[in-house]
């Protein structure tokens, strides 16, 4: 393995190398790949299918959509907004992996080296953030398209700073992402992404389900969590029956304890857990301290599967 | 949890922070932590006795020994110079780690957590080097006794530009804080060092086995390895069977399934391991591809567990 460093990236070797972030693309995971490819060298991939409010981010800021990952010779990988096994792509070795830049926690499947390689998470509110504070420091300017898909990329992860998640660099980091990619009022982009995200009535329930669908082991158990933030958190209530099947036949494939579903309603900003089983409803209950009913929890506040919703069911499988 | 960012050190809250390094302390351990606490706040802690060296440099810098760790309540810990699981000391908490800096690969156990967490591991030769960069890159200066104790960090980690893990950054760094610190002569300091870890005529098996030992856990094995770098191997090769012995108490007492000793002999750069039994003379045979005779392996051009020792064993466990 060539030597490969963030820090100077003048020496790093960049000939078949790509950066890729996590299955189910969003727009944090596609904006940070394109970005750190033009900071650093490479090109960005994708490891599957982008979702409504992505498709909408390419085409808006103009940017081509990301060529699916695939196996090559002599590969170099720079992962980007994930550090977790259970969310690589399955044509990626470990030991093609040079650089993780993330913004989640280390938990229980890392993916695990056997020499060093640079490692950059930060308790930041999107990876994407980090992408602009790296193109800042190190004084390297970014092309528009690039600053409107890091742009992007905050907006999606913070839901336009109102997720919890979002941290005191975001909002100034996107303030001047605008700036770069000639975006005179972020709030409308925001609001437009969130509409297109919102919109997925002709979406069918299966892709609902895994349009934004992570999966954890956590102290040996098998957790599949799904979100979906939405506008119209009703079109997707109305499918609860649809859900719930959809829900089943992912259990079984994925071999998973437990699988759950937010719907996320970012204009009231509280969310809907659809709830499986009874095994499920026990360990919501003991996570989140609220009752199932009619396999629907009703979680006040809760917005974000990485500061909220994931956490309470760590703690909960590993107390 | 209070937000905590190793890129606003401005804003994060430092009463009761401290900084701490690996089991066994060692010059970078004892170095980075002493720097961290520097650039920001709290103070350096220590999860064990210091070594020869590590003593010799604290008092040729005229630094004061850190404290051990112990519990306190609102404790803030921010690790330097490793990650895993099983070289944290017993007294923290997971959820009191509030950073990570270190130049070691994320292996089978590292440290998790529940919400996300600074970390910042780079290829480089030591930590410390990480440090002086994060002082130069953040504007800050440090003291020379500081200077004193980072440099002591990376003189010992590439024993002076030899070992195989030294990276482009480190001399340059090196020489940097020798300036600051007022080292006239980095290599006759890193002599120094040298010779003072080489001098262990005085300590007793037990310690030379102990003084600089790791554990890891590797698809399921446990694996504990210890180094001693040093300029009079036969001093060490001598007291044999006095090692065997103690590996023999150490690898019962720490439920070990193989332990490894490594002589290394920093003058002529190869490396005496230590076999304890055919269990290791097997594993070392694949790993490394060299026969044990009277429980001695001999390994020419081996110098780093980090970089050369442990990756071969790393492979060979989960080939």
């Amino acid at each position: 393995m060539a030597f490969f460093d963030l820090e100077s990236p003048e020496n790093n070797e960049t000939d078949n190398l790509v950066w890729l972030g996590h299955l189910s693309p969003d727009s944090d995971t596609i904006g940070s790949a394109i970005g750190a490819a033009e900071l650093f060298g490479g090109e960005a991939r994708r490891a599957g299918e982008l979702n409504k409010e992505t498709a909408f981010v390419v085409e808006y800021c103009g940017v081509e959509v990301p060529k699916l990952i695939s196996k090559v010779e002599g590969q170099k990988v720079g992962l980007v907004d994930f550090n977790q096994k259970t969310q690589l792509h399955k044509d990626v070795d470990n030991g093609d992996i040079v650089a993780i830049i993330d913004h989640h926690a280390i938990q229980d499947q890392p993916i695990t080296f056997n020499t060093p390689v640079s490692v950059d998470i930060r308790p930041w509110g999107s990876a994407a953030t980090i992408l602009a504070d790296r193109f800042e420091k190190m004084g390297k300017e970014m092309s528009p398209t690039t600053a409107c898909v890091l742009l992007a990329g905050i907006l999606s992860d913070t839901l336009v700073f109102e997720s919890p998640t979002t941290c005191p660099v975001d909002k100034p980091y996107a303030e001047k992402l605008a700036k770069i990619a000639g975006i005179e009022d972020l709030y409308d982009f925001g609001q437009k992404m969130m509409e297109a995200k919102s919109d997925l009535a002709d979406v069918s329930t299966y892709d609902v389900l895994k349009g934004d669908f992570k999966h954890y082991e956590i102290n040996g158990k098998k957790v599949g969590f799904g979100v979906a933030e939405t506008l119209l958190p009703e079109q997707l209530l109305e499918r609860k029956a649809d859900l719930l099947s959809e829900m089943e036949g992912e259990k079984a494939k994925q071999g998973l304890d437990f699988i759950f579903f937010a719907i996320v309603d970012t204009k009231t900003k509280n969310a809907h857990l659809v709830v499986y089983s009874d095994a499920e409803a026990e360990l919501a209950a003991a996570a989140y301290g609220y009752t199932t009913e009619a396999n629907l929890m009703y979680l006040p506040g809760l917005m974000s599967r990485k500061s909220q919703l994931m956490p309470a069911v760590q703690a909960t499988l590993t107390a």
